[in-house]
């Protein structure tokens, strides 16, 4: 890793993608593939895909295309999918519970070690096999056990202060769901999901489209 | 509207996050900021704010800044936020349930019209007031409704027909959150929301930054 240059953050966020690209095709056994042919199964150029690749050293071979199983697990291995982050959900409402059963992130290297919420209705229930426990119990959890990353699942007033006891907690990592870009004066990553902002660009193309739409009969009247 | 330039789709997706910002200053009662200020709170640079608002003719004006609502209510307009869009969401499982129960959906404009599935244990319970109907009731409803997005919370597998029976139905736009790029041969835009790619930024990050710490130590040793 240490050889490896800096990469770009959109690099980073297209990395992702290719290796769903790869793993789906992994699943098929195509062991294989050349820039051109992934390019059209992304729908992003070759020369985009050559690029991006070549960012960590290049995994291509002239003529040959890609070791599909090679650049999988390499694109794994730079995304850091191998270091088995353990993570706490808080907040085990409908969105906690969504992501404690997505199976994906238990695939990705991702395990959840523990759920906490404050709702009596809550605590004690079972979520994919972990307990529900009250937030009373968060500091004795994170002094036995090693966790990385926090999940906040929790209503939009309660974040900064439930994100600020988990900085203190020595959390490493944030993944934040409340619509808010979550700041904190402490040495902790943050990544912010905006579903409204991405139902808002949807909302976008739907109006260009329509905008368009009218345009054009208006041209050909 | 017709007089608008095309605007990039890195632009477009910066909106929702100014949206968001206005929003956040009209609460507290800010009625106008300097680019300058602004920067400052969102974390990029004013020549990027400036930039980015001029694609749309500009609302600063020298010496004075934004006015905060003009800029909210012309970025609103902009993303197609009183356009009321009425959606339908397919699968009542967790996901869809935290999408159903999200308040900042109708508020930017976006309202929750239907909510189907096939789960005989769901067929018929209520979620935000709307009951939960059975998927064979769907072209019923959608000839009686007029629809425009599908939000796709249904298992990974069952995705693409889904989607297809909601374009042949006339739908506009889809909102999908299976972890998988959805195309479709119809005329219908669709939106992708990957929680795991965005997780994986978060793993690349943290991967990163304890690589940066070890190096740091190394070279002290």
């Amino acid at each position: 890793m240490g050889l490896r240059k800096k990469v770009s953050l959109a690099v980073v966020k297209r990395l992702p993608r290719y290796y769903r690209y790869l793993s789906d095709l992994l699943k098929v056994d195509i062991t294989r593939i050349s820039s051109k042919e992934l390019s059209m199964r992304m729908g992003i150029t070759a020369s985009q895909i050559r690029q991006d690749l070549n960012c960590f050293g290049g995994f291509g071979q002239q003529g040959y295309g890609y070791n599909v199983e090679y650049l999988y697990k390499e694109i794994g291995s730079i995304l850091g999918l191998n270091n088995n982050y353990q993570a706490v959900i808080i907040g085990a409402g409908n969105m906690g519970q969504a992501l404690a059963n997505y199976e994906n992130f238990e695939k990705r290297g991702f395990k959840i070690a523990g759920i906490f919420d404050v709702d009596p209705e809550l605590i004690g229930t079972r979520i994919k096999g972990i307990e529900v426990t009250h937030m009373d119990k968060l500091e004795e959890f994170m002094q036995k056990t090693k966790i990385d990353i926090g999940i906040l699942c929790v209503p939009y007033e309660q974040t900064p202060a439930v994100a600020e006891r988990l900085a203190r907690l020595g959390i490493k990592g944030l993944w934040n769901f409340s619509p808010m870009d979550l700041k904190l004066p402490y040495d902790v990553i943050i990544e912010n999901v905006h579903l409204s902002d991405s139902l808002m660009v949807l909302g976008y193309k739907l109006n260009e489209y329509k905008e368009m739409k009218k345009n054009k009969k208006e041209q050909k009247t």
